[in-house]
């Protein structure tokens, strides 16, 4: 091709946009005239019908679906419709396929008419994929400009456009409408969502504030409800960043337990730390929907990572017993405990986060929950080790994908371009080994938590931040620590919007002493007249394929803290 | 040290013998004059008692020791002697704790007669533990002169002869007593168990043959009976060739299952294909008992590496079901389906190992069971990728523990003096991706045998040799394809007994046309004067993380062909 970067990504970009009618079309206010696009502001742009449908929980809409009372398409309609807007205001879609997703949803119309029964678990339900999912019909970019009109950079391979993911298969089994492809930092290695096609993706609660990512597309499409649910991928934050920026629910299941087979990926074959794939959604039922249809479709005959490990009825009945189902039942039979890990030590939390943990703690308490200081001895030892990992091949493969088209890298992912050394397999090996005692000792402490406890159980989950910010500002990403140290141990991780931030309440630390460089930069960051309204969240961290334990304990901690 | 290794070598071979008391030392008679050492051989130097104590399964011992019918210090002393025996006969024990396995008896006898109940599921039962495991008061040199006196060839550690490996913890906490850890060979990387301390193991069934390896001093120690029940390793077939060689059971389970935490390895950190850790056994309900034991520890609180997965009755019973129950019942309600493997292509079956298969096939035919031609078409790239893991490092780790002494390689083992380039990252990502694809297409080929069974079922097992021949001669293992394909796909794999090698029916193929000079060799070491009645034994198959099934259908089918 001899065209610049710069033409095809405006062709691209403008071929993406040309996919939304005329009557969907609105005006983009700028940032500083209009800060929050969500609620009152996206909803003056659809009917009332519109805005309930799209306002409905996922585990709600597929009760409507699977029962004939709403319709797919209308289902379907809506939701592009949102999307298209949230697109406009956002640039957070790297995919459209609505006519696509239409014609799928009057099929499942046609088959509930004559069956009289949904197909599957997912109904009619839309749900929006991350851009490393191939989807018949369109392409996957992931961002980068050379990816445009091959196959992950490939021409000639015969799966362009063709070829499907293992997940899309059991999505479409399950009765899903797959209708976007949202987007995502190029090399995916960022917790902001910026590349040469689509620009920079913006938070629709604070379009002052970075979207997160690297699902940052779905994350910023959920925030404003131009989805149900979506998924995204996770190797050092990037389901639980856009999930916790943009109030949503989302969980980190460990490795094994969701089948990423068939998807594209960044430094593919880097087995040390592994990606993982999982739902962000508007409610915690709906992240159980998702992962309770997949584990139905039998992914571990499909995918040779997944382990056979079906839907675990017992671990989430061990938690309601502990609870009493609900924290609003009064017929509670025992308590949870928690470690709170307040601070890593090594970048401070700003204060909206201060004072989530504080919500949270607080509510627990007052249930009668214990909390445990969560100090592991080992946290810099495995965030140390752990980070090399994303450098094992000397960026090597993210920088032939920047160099298929000449295009620059964006400012948060430039380290790529300043490594120059691959690391040999006895380096690798030897990080590997630290890694899994990191993990034992990790596990160790866990379990000596034992002692701590009146419960004569371990803590039951950690309450963390999943940031050391609400969100990032532009360029501002500075310290990951929070969200990759549930990656290094491969633990379950469930994200929970606790609160929003409120500049009369969350100031800035007078006199703060920085920790270091990073600290200072992080800390220096916040402004509450920049934050103001801006989710906040936190994540619950459970052991490694704790997913049904996990969903079961957030669940009562979001009704704990009034969600 | 300014010893050399020949010295230390022998200093510590010496030490070894010096732990076998003065009243349990025999002659050894030359292999010539004495080729079988199992059975009437061996029993001589024994009491009838001890015979019929040594001659029980682990799962009969501990029915006795659980009721208290024996006394675990009987029992103990009974294998202590045998396994003594066995060491003078095959040189097959790198470390003898008589002395600390007898007193750990005498307090397991001393807590039942307290309590009147056993302290675990495998309370009083003798096991026996491969040179890889770290057991408190011994050394582990897993063959190396330089870890001699060290702790795996570093000193002042302050785990040597202290740390145990978790699984040992496991262990003693179920009861097992824990009496000698058996031979390997340096580096662990072939089927044969030879080093410089220990020298040659031998096949007490055929003194001719090798014992097999790396787990090898385990498959000739449980082969003469000296043990009732141990554990080895597998990364390329090092439980089952053992197994397979001495006549017993073997499971290589999946990844993940079993708990590896806190052994020594070779090449630790290599993460593409893992070692795992299985028991080998004198019957099937032995290794149940073993796996089921070791489960009810939940290792997955110990072991990052382990799944939680406890044991899964229903996968069980599912096969019982289908089966209805064993073969000689008569209300046998389904069948079953197995891929026959009878060659790879790449080189084929020795004359008793066809006959072995034709043995199986027909019995589990005769019970209306069904066979399915087995030619995975992507076989031979997945053995060519999967053996570049072995080579990742180029050799620096297992050349590095041969520095440590400057002990020469075994001929077996010498490919890895030639190795002289460490893989890079991207180079261990590509084999990676090309690993995890190879999966997915053998697995794509499994579920498509749905299509030719009538079982509305893929296949349930598949029926393949181990190794190409009966047991190996000495240097003589050429070729290993045969049971590594199981490690690369990560399958769950039994191994059964089947024949002895019957020089008058076994004969060698007169006018054979190798396939090419590996084949040639291969067919060349086959004499039916030297292989007479050597143990001959296949393996089942079966998926990922498939240990209950796998184990269950092994049972039927040893009861099938009369075992």
């Amino acid at each position: 091709m001899t065209e610049s970067w710069e033409a095809r990504a405006r062709e691209k970009r403008e071929a993406v946009l040309a996919l939304i009618s005329k009557e969907w079309r609105i005006e983009n206010p700028p940032v500083d005239k209009q800060v929050d696009v969500t609620g009152k502001y996206v909803q003056q742009f659809l009917t009332e019908r519109e805005v309930e449908v799209t306002e409905t929980t996922a585990e709600e809409i597929v009760k409507y679906t699977a029962s004939g009372q709403w319709h797919a398409e209308e289902v379907t309609r809506a939701f592009c419709h949102r999307a298209a807007l949230a697109h406009q205001l956002l640039h957070c879609l790297h995919e459209i396929f609505f006519d696509a997703a239409i014609a799928d949803a009057k099929a499942l119309d046609e088959y509930y008419a004559k069956h009289k029964k949904p197909i599957g678990p997912l109904h009619g339900l839309p749900v929006s994929l991350k851009d490393q999912f191939h989807v018949k019909g369109v392409e996957t970019t992931m961002g980068y400009v050379g990816w445009i009109g091959t196959f992950e950079g490939k021409t000639g391979t015969g799966k362009e456009k063709v070829f499907e993911s293992e997940m899309v298969r059991e999505l479409r089994n399950s009765g899903a409408v797959m209708f976007c492809k949202t987007a995502v930092p190029h090399t995916l290695m960022t917790g902001e969502t910026v590349n040469n096609i689509i620009g920079y993706t913006l938070n629709p609660k604070n379009r002052n504030l970075s979207c997160g990512g690297s699902s940052g597309g779905e994350g910023a499409l959920i925030g404003i409800r131009g989805s149900p649910m979506g998924f995204g991928t996770d190797i050092g934050g990037s389901i639980r960043i856009p999930a916790g920026f943009n109030g949503l629910y989302g969980i980190r299941p460990s490795g094994g337990r969701m089948p990423y087979e068939g998807m594209a990926n960044s430094m593919d074959g880097q087995n040390s730390v592994l990606s993982v794939v999982g739902p962000l959604a508007t409610s915690i039922p709906s992240l159980r929907l998702a992962i309770k249809a997949l584990l139905a479709q039998k992914p571990w005959l499909h995918d040779p990572l997944v382990h056979e490990i079906p839907w675990r009825d017992e671990q989430e009945r061990e938690i309601h017993e502990l609870t009493g189902g609900v924290a609003s039942d009064t017929n509670k039979t025992g308590k949870l405990s928690f470690g709170v890990f307040r601070t890593d030590g090594l970048c401070n939390p700003q204060p909206p986060i201060r004072r989530a943990m504080d919500i949270m703690v607080e509510a627990l308490q007052n249930l009668g929950h214990e909390m445990i200081e969560w100090k592991p001895p080992m946290y810099k030892a495995l965030h140390d080790e752990g980070m090399k990992t994303w450098d094992f091949d000397g960026g090597t493969d993210v920088k032939a994908d920047f160099a298929l088209s000449g295009e620059p890298m964006s400012d948060q992912v430039k380290r790529f371009a300043s490594l120059d050394k691959e690391y040999s397999a006895s380096e690798i090996a030897g990080i590997n080994v630290k890694l899994r005692r990191l993990k034992k000792e990790y596990m160790e402490y866990w379990n000596s938590s034992e002692q701590l406890t009146s419960t004569g159980r371990p803590v039951d989950a950690i309450i963390s931040p999943l940031a050391p910010f609400p969100a990032a500002r532009r360029n501002m990403y500075k310290y990951i620590g929070y969200s990759t140290w549930v990656n290094f141990l491969d633990y379950t991780s469930v994200v929970v919007p606790v609160t929003n931030v409120d500049k009369s309440v969350d100031k800035v630390d007078e006199g703060y002493q920085p920790i270091d460089e990073t600290d200072k930069l992080v800390q220096e960051s916040y402004d509450p007249e920049i934050y103001d309204g801006a989710h906040v969240s936190l994540q619950l961290v459970g052991r490694r394929l704790q997913e049904e334990r996990m969903l079961a304990i957030a669940e009562y901690v979001a009704k704990a803290i009034g969600k």
